[in-house]
Order: structure tokens, then sequence, then C-alpha cells
């Protein structure tokens, strides 16, 4: 990946037309960007004992300060990250880049940060859509990206318990990679899989678009090593436990302020045999919505399951490879399955049952396939957007089953008003990615022209839509993390006791909080 | 319930011949109790003032101090809390037992002891079998059992999200019999089913024996409130979030130490149409863990699924009706199946066929049947047994399937080395009855006759046992918690790091250290 586009180089995004005439009717013209060689980064504060210290744990050619490497290193892939660094904005960047080797180098590492006051932004992936790699400067005596990519290995596999030790800098495609030459699948999707990496998925909480069939990352995680500033915390003696809290799941989610995950054990699962993705079209979100609620709560519950509302459907971003051939009309449902052969055909034969017998119209294979072949393209627009002179974000939430309604109106409306107000009319698609029994995750991205300042523009309708979230007692996020951007809304989704006994923990962990500041907590 | 006589006193346990057999054959001879109404409660400590306060907040009628509210609110059911008050010991009795009205006088109850510096016991079911009912008297003013059962509604059921609201104070029967009237089911049935509350099975996350189909406790739990000294903790926006570490999962299992857990919403099933109940016959123990660990893997997933070993299925443990007709020799699976009338047909049937070709043998419906009647006697055989002078005692432990052999073998012989060696050779059985994908439980039932001190016996055998866990890397409890008893093997298995964020976390929200002291952290 090279900032701020997303992905892999050779295969850059390019917009659908469809999408280039809705920008055209939004009255976007293209923007200008500074090349990342002309990006202004700050100079570094880090003092030297403490760079000497740092080189001596992983030795000075692990410890890097060239241009490229620090603009690499600056911030994630937000929108604002994006559009500051466009801007020629680099000043969150880190004066060095730290590559661990295992760790004990990892725990050593800050240990000697925490001596030298020195802040620590963990980088894996680096693909945090929440401003989760932006540390806060101001009383540190510099700032270090501490990049885990050496820490790339699968260290075990237990056939018998079905199990992988997975190395916190091993990206989810290689983790896939390792795990399916041995007959395993992790199961672990995220639209950010060509880029994110384990240590990631389990500090953010991911969760993949399979998560009905493989359940969330935090589903997945049986056991991990924590390493802190003043020790490591190892967690998981058993697949569930009675032993107290489960603290497994105080560390995920921590968003590396509480310490840097160095390895997860996970379950993993037999390699599927077969694997089935097709379309279905309901008249209504509302009647998919049903739809997709009769199949978790009574099941059978595909692998993937998901439900685009009316104007996603619409403008067919459902299917960004174009394959579709044109929109259904009404609100298009993705289903896949995957398994055993014969386990998919009987699971596939009673949900098809179940979604006729709702009201569902079945598309077959096609829109399944050309969901499945575009389903980690999606990120790989937002460049060519940003280039044409649109703004397109994303932002996600979860609730319960009876204030879904409710809850998809509030944002759309919020952002729709405040973007409008700013004389740029947004078009806001929303979709159901996740199912549970109880709930749901509601998925909106926004696009609409740039204003003059699109940082300031943006702000306004984040700020709308995280009101409107909390107004409806829904979760700031569902899978993408608080960071930076979501934390004022985080802390009053969970209250002032809850923030205070994180910072309990903070302050053991990491008494002089050099872990991330300015994240989470 | 009646101390120390489990459950209903209208049927109260008796031993089967073959139970009563066996303890002649260990040399038993029958043993002399104290009267419940002689035991020795210890004088009240608790100053007027503090007496005073309380009484402000639920009204004097709601604090009470006689022999029989003490003596039922003394310890729990662990053997050596049944053998103490057998011996007429009521030591750790509270000084005076409240009954708050609402998650408002839990709070409020909760800070005038604190500012009086008087311990508070957390009182729900009362059963718990791990001495989380004993509260450090050292340092305190007095020691009070705050008992929650006038917190006895189902305040809210959301019959779209299938949620209900439930109170802490509610019996476990008592939610479930009020969710079957409106054609829902919570699915949680624990040995403990007729005793305990759900406030017990949120704070020490319960696992029921149809956990494979409903999930444990914990699984069960979306939302929660919690009453501190310092006060109210309010969770569970979503049914799943990325909104920093969950929350949730460190107030289940916290016991009580962090705070009373006043409510929790919990998600609910449709009531099934169908219930089926079978057994099966497996050469071995192995043999019959390794179709267990075939189905959890790899489907399909019985709602009850559970496998006895060669001792315990030739004592028929696994059939306190005495209905089975003799037992099968081999070692006992029992599978049930709950659902919708096709669904249980479908997942019966392929269940059926995965067994058949690991090598199982159908016995049909009569041992299933058998073993669902007598599913919640187990617990009414330990007062008979103790009465004829038999030691009777379980523990129960999880791990990951490769360690499963290792774990059995290694708490067998310890349980076994140290009883033999205080000269009464012990009798001990073991279950699987909690399965993941990843692992699963082992329960243990050892049965020896009574030494002339069997309060130190039995430390010596727990001590071994305790040894044995944590010497394979197992956790110290599956589902019974950590109370006073697994405390210290507890602490080893997590670390000191993450015991001192759970004494933050404590420090925060209870800051002089009022809730259940002694207990846990």
């Amino acid at each position: 990946m090279l900032r701020p586009r997303w992905g892999n180089p050779e295969t850059p995004g390019s917009l659908p037309g469809i999408a280039s005439a809705a920008l055209t009717q939004l009255g976007v013209r293209p923007r200008d960007t500074v090349a990342p060689e002309d990006v202004v980064l700050p100079d570094s504060t880090l003092p030297a004992d403490a760079l000497a210290a740092i080189e001596a744990v992983v030795g000075a050619d692990n410890v890097v300060a060239d241009h490229h490497s620090r603009v690499q290193h600056t911030r994630g892939y937000s929108t604002p990250d994006l559009l500051k660094l466009r801007a020629g904005d680099a000043s969150d960047a880190p004066d060095v880049v730290v590559y661990p080797g295992d760790h004990g180098d990892v725990a050593e590492v800050l240990r000697v940060c925490s001596e030298h006051l020195v802040a620590v932004v963990p980088f894996a992936g680096g693909t945090s859509v929440v401003g989760g790699l932006t540390a806060a400067r101001a009383g540190f005596a510099g700032v270090v990206a501490l990049d885990v990519r050496r820490l790339d290995q699968v260290t075990a596999v237990d056939e018998v318990s079905r199990t992988a030790t997975l190395q916190a800098g091993l990206r989810g495609i290689q983790a896939e990679e390792l795990l399916r030459a041995k007959g395993f699948t992790l199961g672990q999707f995220p639209q950010s899989y060509e880029g994110a990496s384990i240590g990631g998925y389990a500090a953010a909480r991911s969760a993949g678009q399979s998560s009905a069939g493989y359940g969330r990352f935090d589903e997945m995680v049986v056991g991990l090593v924590l390493a802190t500033p003043t020790g490591t915390v190892e967690l998981g003696t058993a697949p569930r436990s009675a032993a107290g809290p489960d603290l497994r799941q105080l560390v995920l989610g921590s968003e590396g302020t509480l310490g840097v995950i160095t390895s997860v054990t996970v379950r993993i699962h037999r390699a599927p045999e077969r694997r089935v993705f097709e379309g279905w079209r309901f008249e209504s979100f509302d009647a998919g919505a049903a739809a997709l609620r009769r199949l978790v709560q009574d099941g059978p519950l595909p692998t993937v399951l998901r439900l685009s509302d009316e104007a996603e459907t619409a403008v067919n971003l459902a299917d960004p490879s174009g394959k579709l051939g044109g929109s259904p009309g009404g609100c298009l449902v993705i289903t896949g399955y995957e398994g055993a052969t014969d386990e998919v055909a009987a699971r596939q034969a009673a949900a098809t049952k179940a979604l006729t017998e709702v009201g569902g119209t079945a598309l077959g294979a096609t829109p399944g396939e050309a969901w499945r072949e575009g389903r980690f393209r999606g990120p790989y627009l937002r460049d060519p957007l940003l280039d044409a002179g649109g703004l397109v974000e994303t932002l996600e939430t979860a609730t319960f089953w009876s204030n879904v309604p409710a809850l998809k109106a509030a944002v759309t409306t919020a952002i729709t008003d405040a973007l409008a107000g700013q004389g740029t009319p947004p078009v806001v698609l929303c979709h159901i990615s996740h199912v549970y029994e109880t709930g749901a995750s509601l998925y909106f991205t926004v696009i609409c022209a740039q204003a003059d300042d699109p940082l300031e523009q943006w702000a306004q309708a984040k700020d709308a839509a995280n009101a409107a979230i909390r107004s409806t007692g829904a979760t700031i996020t569902h899978h993408h993390g608080v960071g930076t951007d979501h934390r004022e809304t985080y802390h009053a989704e969970i209250g002032p006791l809850a923030v205070a006994a994180l910072r309990a923990v903070k302050l053991t962990w990491d008494p002089r909080g050099v872990l991330n500041p300015g994240v989470l907590v």
C-alpha cells in the first residue's frame, strides 16, 4: 500500500460509469493532491538516548526514519486521514519506525519507551479508518511507530483442537493462505482483508464479511499474548472458563492502549469443500431485514448474509464489478454458503425455502458471484472518488432488531441534513452486513461533492451522525473501532465509571501512558 | 432450601441402591449432624449507625437478623460449606440480611456500606460451591448479606429482538416459566436450576446443561446493569460492538466483587416444539470424546451433548433415576435435540449418521429420558451421602481437545493418590458436559469415606486436584467459579499483571473494598 492509495498499487480502483455519472450530477470537480514525496514531515523530537536505547533492543537496521517510511506510517485510511495527506499535511508522522523481531523485542521496546516517555503507536496493517494511528504528541519526548510486520509466522497449528497461533504482523491474507495449505480456514474476511493484519483484527475487534458463518474475530480468539511496558500478559487456558471475568475480551478492542498484542490463538475450520453465493430480491429494506432476522433467529444461517437498501441497490454499489447486469430494483440480499458439500446443499435448500416463504425472489448465482469477486474492491474506489472531487466516507453502527428502523432513519436524516445544509447534498447508502440473533449492524456509505474545506465539511456530518447514533441508543461502532474519531461518543456510550475502569487498567499496565495516547481513553 | 439441605425440602434425595452398596464397600459409617437451629452464630458487630443507615434505605422490615435468616445466608453449598454447618459452625454468618427492593436500593445500600466500611456479600440463589459467599470479616465494621430476591421481575420482553430483561433475584426456574408463558425459552439449565438465580448466573459465568444448543450464560447476556458503591454502570448498546473492550465480559464473572448486577438483558429463543433425548454407547472415553469433537467441529450439534467415562457409566450416576435398567458398559453419551419439529428431525438424523460412523451404538430414548428426568437431582444426593458418612464433592475444569486426555489422567491420579494416601481410596467419576469447537469441560465427581477430619481430608485432595489442573495448563473452573476456594490457583492462572488490572478496576468502583472481600481478588 502506498499512502494515500489503498491496497495493491498494481490494481488501482476505477470508478464504474454509474458512479461517475452520479458524481457529475452532484456537481463534483477534480481535485489536486500533493504527491507523497512532497508532503511535509515534522522534525523529529526523539532524544538521542531514547533512539540509542531502542536501537539497542532491535538493532539499528530495524529503526528507520527515512521520508518514505515515516509517510507510510502517518495515520490510517479514514477520509480525514486521506484528505490531510493529500493536502501535504504529515504533521502526525512518527519520528521513527521501529520493527521488533519477536515478542521479547516488543516488550523491551515498550519498557524503554516508557522509561524515556516516548509515545508508541502500535502499527500492524495500518488500515484504521477511525484515527486509530494518530498519537497525541503533547507531553511526550517523541513518537515511534511500532510496526510488527516482522512477527509474521503461524507458530502453531493444533489440528485436534482446531486452533492456530498467529503472530500479530501476519497479514490476514497471508494467514489465510498458510492455513489453507494445511486444509484449514480462519474465515475472517473484512473489506480490509488485502491490507489488515492479525494484530489489528484483535486490537480493533474486527468483523469479517463471513461473520454469520465464522463469527467475529473476537469470537475466534481463544488465547492471546500482550506485551505491556510493565510486562507480559498471557490469557486463554480453555475455550471458555468461569475463572473470573473473560479478560481476553478486555484486551480485544483495546486498540493498542493497554499493550501490544503480539500473537493470538484462534479457532480454525476445515477449509470449505464448496462455496455458493446467491442474490435475492426483496421489495423493501424492511422486508429484507425481516428475512435476515428470520434466518438468524430461526435458522438456517448462511455463512454470508447481507442486505443493501433501496439506494445502495439502485446505485449498484453492492456490485462494484458491474457484472450484475443492472439493478434488479427493490433491495438486494446476498447469501453465501461455505462448508462440506452435503452440509452446504442442506443449508442452502432450507434457507431458500425460508427466504421464499418470507417474500424473497431468487436472483441466482450471478449477483452473488459478482459480490464475491468484488468484495474487497470497495475501498479501492475511495482514491479515484477523492481525485474526482467527491467526498466519500463510510460509518457503521449496530443495534437490536427492534431499533433498526429508527437508527437507519436517524442516521440517514442526520447526514443528509448536515451535508445538504452545507450546499453539498449527499447520496446515503446503507446495508446490513452482520447479523445476530438479537440485532444487526448498519453500514452507511456517504458520497457528495467536496466543499472548499472538506475536512470541516465531513466533521459536521460525522458529528451529526454520531449524535444520531447515540440518541437512538446504538453503539458508535460495530467493527471500525473507536480510535480518536469516536472517542467522545464512546465515552458517552459506556459512561464515566466504565471509562474510569479502563483508565485504571491502563495505568496499571502502562503507568506513564505512552501507548497510543489519545486513542480510546 | 433449608441449609444444609439442597433444593426443595419436599423432594429430598435418597441414595440409589447401587450407591449405598458402593459406600458400604468403601467402609463408610453414618455421621451425626447439628440441626440448623442449634448452630452457633457469631455476635453481630454491625454498628448501630450503620444499621440505621441501611434501614433508612430499604425500610426496617427489609433488614433482618433472626437466627433462621442468618443461618440461611451462611456460606453456600460446597462440601466444606456443608461440613462446617453440619458441625455447628456458622462463624461466617452475616450480621444482618438486607432485602433491597430495586436497583436504586442496591446502589444506595452499597454507598452506605462503603461509607460505614461494612462488608457486603451479594446473595442471589446462594448455591455457590466454591466459597463465593464467605466474606472476610477482618478490617470491616460488620458483614451484611445483600439478598436480591425482591428483584424478581421480567421487566421487558422484546419479541422482535428476542431479548428479555431479567432482574437478578429471579430464580432460573421462575424466569424460564415466565418466558415460557410468552412462548420463549432462555435455555439455561445448570444443575442448580431449582435454586440458582439470574444474578448468580451472571456473576459466576454459569453454563447450563444445554449449553451446546443455547450457549453459556455469558453468551446469552447482551446488556447488564451494575450497582457499585460509586454509582451505576450500564453496558450493552448492541449485540456486538467494536467500541473498545467488551466490558460486559469484565462484569460477568466478577462474582460480586466489582458491583452487584441488578438486571441483565438476555437473548431468548422460541420455546421448542419438540424435545428428544437419546443414549449412545461408545467403547471408551477416548472414542466418545472423539465423537463429541466430531459433532461440535463439523456439525450437526445437538442441544445437549454429554459423555460419561467408564467409571461414571458403570456406577450409573449418569442415571440417578435408576430407569436405565443397568449400565450398558462402555461409555454413555447423552444427546438432546430441542427446536422446531422439522429442524429437530433433520439435526437428529444427521447426528445419528455421524455418531454411527464414528462407532457409536444407539441405545434409544430410554437412557436419554432417564437423564433428562434426573438432570437436576444429582445435588440432592449430597446430603444423604454426607449423612451416611460419605464424602462427596465435584470439581470441574476445561481445556483444549488435544489436552483432554492428559488433564483427565492428571486430575484423576492426583485425587486418587491424595485420598488413598489418607486411607480413604475414592471412586473418581468424570464426564464431559460442555463442548466447544476447540475444547471441552471435564467434570469430576469424587466419593470416598469421610476421615476423622473430613475438612482437612478434602482440602488435601482439592489442593492436589488444583495443582494437577494448573500443571496441565487448563482452567481452574469451567462453570463453578472462583470464590475463595479457587482464588490462589486463579491468580496463578491469569498472572500477576491481570490480577493487578482487576484490583485496579475494583479500586475504581469499590474504593474501600467492601464488596465480597476475599473472593476472586
